[in-house]
């Protein structure tokens, strides 16, 4: 039998359902591993609002500072989020001789390699397995149980605010304005919902979880992301027709020692698995040289689902104190140097174009003329009669380089035919 | 770093994708965790035939006790398969203070208290994912991963054989004996596919996950389970025009204190992603009260995806015991006497009633006064014209009570007008 002393920083949506899963489920999780979980501080600059959940006024408090100096606390919870006070409170806490559990993904993005140095040098335990697909287990099954393996590819559906939206628009036929003022009103979407529209979000979470599989830290600032503002429901409708559909998808591929990370719209076939995600839900999958393709489904964010990898977290910890382990070597910094990363320029891709063109003779020869100088061949052309002045023309292609397909599409827009210019990539998942 | 000798005891089709992913991946598999893999003996009754991987002939025998005596062996693999001298093999293992790593879901199923508890006496560590799901790492993440969850439900597509057959019966439109022999062809079924057809490697797969999932231990014996045998192409086509699918279902469910653990052909929504899992594929669909719903989908047979799973339990042994762990408390036999497991007859379920019978008046309203009679309430009646003498009859229910539909069945069976009956049971996941 195990006692844990935990102090939380940070009692809102998660922190609240932590509280509350610990309370329902303590004496369950008593009973299936041995551990007995005591919540012993709530720090939070707001302790007056009701959360929904009862708690001792005693063990709150407004200082984090009180859960760092108890020398009764074992793990610090930090769920505050953010990059700044939140990368106070895990230094803190580590240099304070606490194990540390957060589901903080901008954090560990940005400021990972800094922060697993001071938990490895204070030979203390730092565990986030919410921080990626909220309640999906992915970050423990890719470290432990994909460890025979060598993880070649990892796609990911890692943000359930963007995933509900495009999901929204292609069954509802909507367009990405009105889907995300619906998904605002279901608690879907932030009211700034910038950093998960953008890209932004995923690119954290693939960092970290590209990062671990790869075993070669990558630097955030390596990952290229792009996100679905611009998407129309338009697009949406011409994948459909040609058996595909979009989604915001979390990209990692290594091939001779080669490795690319991009978040961005892709246009994956419909029959594949990642197509069936929707709403809210996330999905990762992982394809490794034995185990070939696995796939992981659940709710990537909420309150419980959140907090059922952050207890797991809690769990494991406990379970490596149990066993009196001394073994402080999980790096989660690889350098790896024989691995490189790819710059997004040099990546190859096929690729969805879309043109709003005047409709005058000559105008798909001059556009299909450009992108056949830059080596870019066309799987096929779909120019429909609308009879109007600006015509469509959606254009799927071979595989080509991005940076050639960058370089087309400035020559395209000097012609001065071509009003609206879209491209979407393209990943043939099998 | 940890140095770790392995005696692995039959080199069938997964032994050789063990010995060869232990060579593939060795230096991959040291970088990432630290430990050193060493292939020390391989025991087998035949050890001249050619594997197709490259071992020193030094290390084989055909006298597994090599294994056990030779004292620098700290885990032993075990994949003979079977319940008979793997039986042996594992106890003695066991006995003789050596780890073990089994797939062997039969020998667990059946005499699982039996090696736990030898195991616990013997303060020896006993891995076992490989054995439900091949690669998917499904027992690690319900033990761990989702330990703080009160696990509800538990549905698995966990046989590879019947989901492949399923599949080519719904896709090629063809029977199931036709299914069987290009499943057989190419390697999806054995010679003699009696054990997979029959549900009974299914419910050996179940009664390990559901005891694990539950914290009770099941007995083998107290899971019904159903083959895919008298599936009919007709029944597949039926279904599907409703909007479902069939699939060999492994079903666990736990509601007031109470578990049911059962496994036949069932009928489920053709819009949930249990529906999307074909061919050879496996996929484990859990639900929790704090995650909600995840999905855990991936190859749950052949080769390498099958050692992906025997080397990451290697790798956990390896772990613990570099962690100086002491702590054998891991038990996978719990008796948790206030939960009960439900008689199969007592079980509720919705049903899909095909009978074919004789066209004459009122024989309708007969079998449906019937059904009546034992509270079988129908949702929706199909009898299509057909000119033939012999016409089906095609009905769906609302919830009702297997012991019910049974004595049903037998008081229908009774009025000599019904050719040919058969029952499908429904599973309206959402």
């Amino acid at each position: 039998m195990k006692k844990l002393n935990i102090g939380l920083i940070g009692f809102g949506t998660i922190g609240s359902g932590v509280v509350k899963l610990v309370q329902k489920n303590k004496k369950l999780i008593f009973e299936k591993t041995g551990i007995k979980l005591e919540l012993k501080k709530i720090a939070d600059i707001d302790i007056k609002t009701d959360r929904g959940v009862k708690v001792d006024k005693k063990i709150l408090t407004t200082d984090a500072n009180e859960i760092f100096q108890d020398s009764e606390i074992d793990i610090v919870i930090e769920l505050v989020g953010g990059t700044t006070i939140a990368k106070d409170f895990v230094i803190t806490a580590l240099n304070s001789g606490k194990h540390v559990v957060t589901a903080n993904k901008a954090l560990l993005s940005r400021y990972g390699k800094q922060i697993f140095k001071t938990a490895e040098r204070n030979k203390k335990y730092i565990q986030f397995e919410a921080s990626v697909g909220g309640g999906i287990p992915i970050i423990k099954v890719i470290k432990e149980s994909l460890a025979a393996n060598k993880i070649e590819q990892i796609y990911g559906i890692m943000n359930g605010t963007t995933n509900y939206i495009l999901t929204r628009m292609e069954e509802d036929k909507i367009d990405f304005k009105e889907a995300l003022k619906q998904a605002q009103e279901l608690g879907f979407a932030e009211a700034d919902p910038t950093l998960d529209i953008s890209g932004g979000d995923a690119a954290h979470k693939l960092q970290i979880l590209a990062s671990i599989g790869f075993n070669k830290y990558i630097e955030d600032s390596k990952i290229y992301y792009e996100g679905i503002e611009n998407i129309d429901l338009t697009d949406i409708m011409y994948v459909s027709d040609l058996g595909y559909k979009i989604k915001l998808l979390a990209i990692a591929k290594i091939e001779n020692k080669e490795i690319e990370c991009r978040v961005h719209p892709t246009i994956i076939p419909d029959r594949h698995l990642l197509s069936s995600i929707n709403d809210e839900f996330n999905a990762i999958y992982v394809k490794g040289d034995a185990m070939g393709p696995q796939l992981f489904y659940g709710k990537g964010a909420g309150s419980l689902p959140t907090a059922s990898a952050v207890v797991s977290d809690i769990l494991d910890i406990a379970k490596k104190l149990m066993d009196n382990n001394q073994n402080y070597t999980e790096k989660f910094y690889n350098e790896n140097p024989n691995l490189k990363i790819k710059n997004f320029k040099d990546i190859s891709s096929r690729y969805y174009f879309r043109f709003h063109t005047v409709d005058k003779p000559g105008v798909l020869a001059k556009i299909a003329s450009i992108l056949g100088k830059f080596n870019i061949s066309l799987t096929s052309v779909i120019q429909k009669e609308t009879g109007q002045k600006v015509v469509p023309i959606v254009m799927l292609s071979h595989k080509a380089y991005e940076n050639d397909v960058q370089k087309a599409l400035k020559e395209i827009k000097k012609l001065n035919i071509v009003k609206n210019l879209k491209i979407i990539r393209i990943e043939d998942l099998s």
